[in-house]
């Protein structure tokens, strides 16, 4: 038997644990699967013979240390920042190690010691980061083969509601943390390439410089751009191309929508509000209107922000309930920020039955034989349910899939790594499909920024 | 002799200076003037057989005990965060200290063992903070020994061009750190109270919310809020008063057209341009827009911000030459802040003969015998020329009379003071009104904001 040791047993890890129980027999896998909570172990591994649940706390160091030692493989779905002893301790103890998340300059750190000791730590192996590196260079490996040059690379990535489960005006609910999107675009511009001019976008208008996506059998969807698309333009090989741009998938209209609340102010996290917790919504809605002593704060944010009645951003801000004064906010010293997302909560929660979608959407723009051309790539996975959502799916599969073929030596190149090499992509990118994580891609016309050539 | 040690001989120590020199043979003062820059502190001296130049480094700890322990009462002018190494050493050697900075939290620490040495350690008395503090509390003091309750407090600064001098379309030049007029406004949203509730504005919303205000035979001024306008109101005594409001001054229409550079993202100064040196003025303003083939910086940005081409502001923009293809920035790796200091610098200058104004502006709503009513307090102060500026008077005056003040033993209550006590206040104002900075104070009806009483 070899063991593998699954540290984080939350939503994301679901179909990841399943992938892994379900290959147990077949690979002689025994699976220790550690958390915090016993219960939530346990009930990841529903009494499999091969799993073992155990309570698990990543900051005793003896019980770290003695788990780890236990291993052959050690995947941590630990939020990002407390990767780092885990993978110290697999060091020491001569460890492969798997996560899907983002490279921590402390875990860079580690890899001259890594390739040492012949190890494999592989990370940003999730859905985004992870699925968009192996899908992105696979099309990018082709052109370049092929002889092409890329001018263009646009990558766009959402988690939203599945189209049955769509059933508010906002066309979205929270299937991820629902922090990370109250604060989406916050924290510096957003910052991209655009046929050879930096362009910088301020936060304040990010959600007004949106782009249309088309996705067969989908419809039309929108993208706001990333902070930083240009992190991976190195990695890539993208330094030459004109045009590198990341964006995040909405359905249309959230964005022209959302811009409302930015501009009022309740995205801000940056203070806290004295009077919060008794504060109800409509005077939170109020806290950032002129005061009056008799227009009311409807006809107020109206004004403020030039909304006609009859347009649809209307009912969307009553949707979210923003004028109930009956509905206290109950948080005490809270953040604007944090106000808002609790009243997007009590909308925009998944209900039991509710399924999630991800939709993937990347554009190649290549020069060969002095031809322009472009190539699209679209993949939409929609979730089972509650427990094996798209989200856990495209985040989990890669992951698993990744550590049994470490476990097997078939990926075997050491160092701290990320999944941009043919020997990692083209097995798991396979392999994905038969869990229906399956990219289309079309060759369609380059059309660039100036498809008619017109100059004035 | 009396010796007096002023730390600092930058702008805002000229009309400090020339009072002490002024006063010196009558009062018996000798004053060192200490700059890192004996140049300067020799400029500012002219020659006066009662001052000494000397170079002198705050950072060389036995060059500054020596010059501390041979005075008998410190001024700083130094930038706020040196001023604590002065104090502790005048607490060593029981000197008085005077400063025109906000009371830092370790400033008020000393203030027990201070007030053990009986010595006054006098902050917070320039213009703002300083001025305002003491105009304003001298009109509070006499409303309450009326009997009356205040209701209402607002308070405005501004520190402008003189109307003499006044000659771009937006009516301001650099008086002061053009780098603080670039952020201001930013690191949190602007929060203040009105009529009992309270209210936040965000940064993208801040000049799109002004008030006018009216001084006489000087027009019409507007303002808009500053960051924290509650900040003095536990020290004003204005806990019960249902508005507490303070802005900052500008000429009507700056902030309408200010806020399309805030909007563009000009005024951020959370990241740097990569290659901001040789970028043209044009392509500076080029990177906050959407790229196009063939359509102009000028149509794009019009078209982003909803500009007419007769509007006011687009002549602003134009006269700050945003669009010039020939201009080089010429920083390196600047944030779009310190870029767009840079190009304001060269219109917003003060040219040789030109005079800068303050201008100042205080309502004091209040309820006496159940009735309302209010009292406008307002000053203007213009510069004599680029060395006796208004700034460098309102500032360094008050310094200048209180140091004297404390010196004489007329200002004696001890600790770490600020000028809200009419033992301070009074003689102080006094004074100052010789020196041209006069309080029109004008009892005006009560309007608060339904002066109608209009119930819809």
């Amino acid at each position: 038997m070899r063991n593998i040791l699954v540290i984080g047993a939350g939503r994301s890890a679901s179909s990841l644990i399943k992938y892994l129980l379900d290959k147990s027999k077949e690979e002689q896998l025994h699976i220790t699967i550690a958390d915090l909570s016993l219960e939530l172990a346990q009930k990841k591994t529903s009494n499999h013979p091969n799993a073992k649940p155990i309570a698990f706390d990543i900051l005793n160091p003896e019980q770290r240390k003695e788990e780890i030692q236990k291993a052959d493989i050690v995947v941590s779905m630990l939020p990002a920042h407390m990767h780092i002893e885990v993978a110290k301790d697999c060091l020491t103890y001569k460890k492969h190690m798997v996560t899907a998340s983002y490279i921590s300059p402390a875990m860079q750190e580690l890899d001259a010691k890594v390739k040492e000791n012949g190890l494999v730590f592989m990370n940003e192996i999730g859905l985004d980061p992870g699925i968009d590196h192996m899908s992105a260079m696979k099309i990018i490996d082709e052109i370049r083969e092929k002889g092409g040059e890329m001018i263009l690379f646009e990558s766009f990535c959402g988690g939203l509601v599945a189209p049955e489960s769509d059933t508010n005006l906002w066309n979205y609910k929270f299937t991820w943390n629902p922090r990370n999107v109250v604060l989406a675009g916050q924290g510096g511009a957003a910052k991209f390439i655009q046929e050879g001019t930096y362009k910088y976008i301020p936060y304040n208008k990010l959600f007004r410089r949106t782009e249309f996506l088309e996705v067969e059998s989908f419809g039309r969807f929108e993208a706001y751009a990333n902070r930083d698309s240009l992190k991976y333009r190195s990695v890539y090989g993208l330094d030459n191309a004109l045009t590198v741009y990341r964006g995040t998938i909405r359905r249309v209209g959230y964005s022209r929508a959302w811009d409302i609340l930015v501009q009022l102010g309740m995205t801000d996290d940056s203070y806290t509000i004295d009077n919060s917790e008794e504060m109800t919504y409509r005077e939170f809605t109020n806290s950032f209107l002129p005061y009056h002593p008799t227009d009311t704060v409807e006809i107020k944010l109206r004004h403020a922000q030039k909304i006609d009645q009859d347009d649809i951003i209307w009912d969307k801000l009553l949707e979210l309930d923003l004028f109930n004064a009956d509905k206290n906010v109950g948080l005490k010293k809270a953040t604007p920020a944090q106000v808002l997302e609790k009243i997007l909560s009590e909308k925009w929660t998944l209900q039991p039955h509710d399924k999630d979608m991800i939709v993937m959407y990347h554009k190649f723009g290549y020069v060969i034989n002095n031809e322009k051309k472009q190539i699209d790539s679209t993949m939409v996975c929609i979730g089972d349910d509650q427990t094996y959502t798209a989200m856990a799916k495209t985040v989990g599969l890669p992951v698993a899939i990744a550590t049994l073929k470490i476990l097997n030596g078939e990926i075997k190149t050491p160092g701290v790594q990320l999944p941009i090499s043919k020997e990692i992509y083209t097995p798991i990118l396979k392999e994905l499909e038969e869990y229906g994580v399956i990219f289309k891609e079309i060759p369609v016309d380059y059309l660039g920024y100036n498809p008619l050539n017109v100059s004035s």
